[in-house]
């Protein structure tokens, strides 16, 4: 080879060599218990309660949760690990082009979950739940689905599976941006507008108002009645459940890794927050601690929609997941499972409480909350596409503005802090929200 | 750190270190010498005659073209390595995935550019011609684009140097496909629909069909004009130009350097064609040889759409680069340059002529063509999104349908081979164009 050419020419780390072989169990990590969930009558969840909604790896992952002292490392299935492994490990990069923009004199950094497979972090939990269908010998997965990201992860891993996928996707999101639709579409998934016609709860509300335009609560109350006369299918949840952010702390480890290869210890991590899934995931390390992760503790950062103050003005309290309160009840920072969000086209972001881990780290202020506008985050997306060329899903501008926040404070105190940010998921296909928010059609 | 944590402890290539400095000149390591571009008076060109089109450093670099015997390596300015280490080096990726829905037993790579800036391979030529028009003090780049891969990387480019960015957009895909026209006005070009009211040549245009759906030699007619009344601005070619050919060589020299880093030999290297600068740029170590490339030479194939069959059913003789014959001519298998394709979903590909350099290789059994329809590439298209989860551009679907032909051929003769391609773009903002064929609208 032509040395010259090459400006590290002893880098040997084969591309795409996958660098996790575990997740995080956190609940098994902190100094408080995670509440169990409880079934819709008020009672404690047992894993007979669950084992009728979700797979039962699933359901087992999920009752990790309450038992304080269990080991804190779950080995990923070989058979995740090789799914994982087209797409992992995700680039962790510099935004040297947004710093200057900003005239910001300390650094940025981010972590791309954009470029997965169908565009954002859900595959992370899609495949393994996808995965554990197929071991458990299930026909099919049930979900609902916001602006669509989490249904176009399970559409795909449940076809590398065999198992049918059927999802409930916001009607808002099913009418006005189809580009998700399609895509499950072409993946083999059934995909229907929610509220729907083919559930009783669907028809109900289609007859109080024909242009409803749902929420996740709905999607989920759905996917819920669906299951109930489908015995080879399980709900599939891609956030809110426990095992879906064991699933997603693969890209905090990972990120632990990078950021000790790269000599980076950030100040400020910052993350948009729907469910909090991918949240919880991406901050798992520095919640954890040593051995996982042995630099400065960072202030971590949880930022939601100011049209769904869910962390910054919810209440902690036992909640039902769906809106109709045919789901279990968890612990959690909710606004109450009947608040319809305004319309917006952070889609993934409409929901009405935040995952129970989340809610516990906030209430113990192991994390802080701030929540920002619509506006606000397209914003920052535009000045973040106009520096880096990377066009971020509307959820992921929530985070962005907030750092713009962070990078403002510090130029008025002075300092240079080293800031991090989780990009969730790409924005090309939220352009139609783009366009209409700068009047570009 | 908890090593038990991860598969491969040792890996030490800090993420996203760049790993080439230096453009590959092609044109010094042909037996061959490339024929020089002609002016528009068929007399051969001057610097000077380029001079008043292109930035002078572009000049300088289409001159090394015809000059046998020039350096085989060109530095790649420090500002611009400031750029690519933006979001190079790109992943090589195995498409274990596709592998697995094809039945192959062999090994299928692809080289993904489609996480770059704005979506495509284009920013490696973006970012040094826009760097290069600051340099030389100018305010404007002017150019066309088809589908807006280019015009999308122009804007981002000259956005970074504070250079004015006008772009004649193919009007078929300016009416149809607005999503890279939202994209390039978020970013602050100024967007034409070509033909259109603004040049003379789009009038007449016009005044003969109002429907008229453009292409991309009408485009760069249209810029062409633009320019001559416009002395601080320059034409900017995202393909068919030596120098356009000359950036993209990062990826190969890339490319080569992660193959022996894994260890593979490629015996197919694949890639889409539109004026085939991309294709040259990837291939550029295979068709230098040893010391770039000094493993087995594999072979080489470059697929254009059949509906514009240029190297399958071309000739090779001076032509004019745009439509009306106001660019200086080159040498290149072409169809004419009042050439009309139907209208088509891979707008970048819409083009009656293939670059020099890799009509030389054509014409000297350097590289193989072939020729695929628009059915067969959204098929091939569908079934990559199936397999891997991620959604291909049209253009590079085209490849991905040459691998599966060649795959097909593998099995009939029994054979295990290693087929590479390169993933010129993302298909998310082509969407439209899914739907459409697949009926899903």
């Amino acid at each position: 080879m032509a040395h010259s050419l090459f400006v590290n020419e002893y880098g040997t780390r084969p591309s795409g060599t996958l660098s996790v072989a575990r997740w995080l169990n956190l609940a098994a990590l902190l100094p408080w218990s995670l509440p169990l969930p409880q079934t819709a009558e008020g009672r404690q969840c047992e894993i007979e309660d669950l084992n009728s909604i979700y797979t039962e790896e699933c359901s087992r992952l999920e009752m990790l949760a309450g038992e304080y002292g269990r080991a804190p490392e779950i080995s990923i299935p070989p058979a995740v690990l090789e799914q994982y492994a087209k797409y992992r490990p995700t680039p962790l990069r510099r935004a040297r082009g947004f710093e200057k923009a900003l005239g910001y004199e300390g650094k940025i950094f981010f972590k791309r979950e954009d470029g997965n497979p169908t565009g954002s972090h859900k595959p992370n939990t899609a495949v393994p739940q996808a995965w554990y269908a197929k071991e458990q010998g299930l026909e099919e997965l049930i979900t609902d689905t916001g602006a669509g990201q989490w249904g176009c992860a399970l559409a795909w891993a449940t076809r590398a599976c065999k198992i049918r996928c059927t999802v409930f996707m916001t009607r808002g999101s099913y009418k006005n941006k189809p580009y998700r639709r399609y895509l499950m579409e072409m993946m083999g998934a059934h995909v229907f507008g929610s509220p729907s016609e083919t559930t009783k709860s669907g028809r109900r509300l289609l007859a109080e108002d024909p242009s409803h335009e749902g929420s996740l609560g709905i999607g989920m109350g759905e996917a819920m009645e669906a299951l109930r006369s489908r015995p080879n299918a399980r709900l599939a949840l891609g956030c809110m459940s426990y095992y879906a952010a064991l699933h997603q702390t693969v890209i905090g480890l990972e990120l632990a890794q990078q950021l000790v290869e790269d000599g980076v210890e950030p100040d400020v991590v910052i993350g948009c927050v729907g469910g909090g899934t991918n949240f919880t995931g991406f901050i798992a390390p520095f919640v954890a601690g040593p051995p996982y992760w042995n630099g400065q503790q960072p202030r971590l950062l949880a930022v939601e929609s100011a049209s769904i103050p869910v962390l910054t003005r919810g209440e902690y309290r036992y909640e039902h997941a769906d809106a109709f309160a045919l789901t279990r009840m968890v612990k959690m920072y909710t606004l109450g499972r009947a608040f319809l969000p305004e319309r917006m086209h952070a889609g993934g972001l409409r929901y009405h409480g935040k995952s129970p881990l989340l809610s516990l780290l906030l209430h113990h202020k192991r994390v802080d909350a701030a929540a920002v506008t619509t506006d606000d985050a397209f914003n920052a997306g535009k000045l973040f596409y106009e520096a880096e060329g990377i066009l971020a899903a509307p959820e992921s501008c929530h985070a962005i503005s907030q750092v713009i926040t962070e990078v403002t404070d510090c130029e008025k105190r002075g300092e240079k802090k080293t800031i991090l940010f989780c990009l969730s998921g790409t924005g090309y296909l939220d352009l139609a929200g783009y366009a209409d928010h700068f009047k570009l059609v």
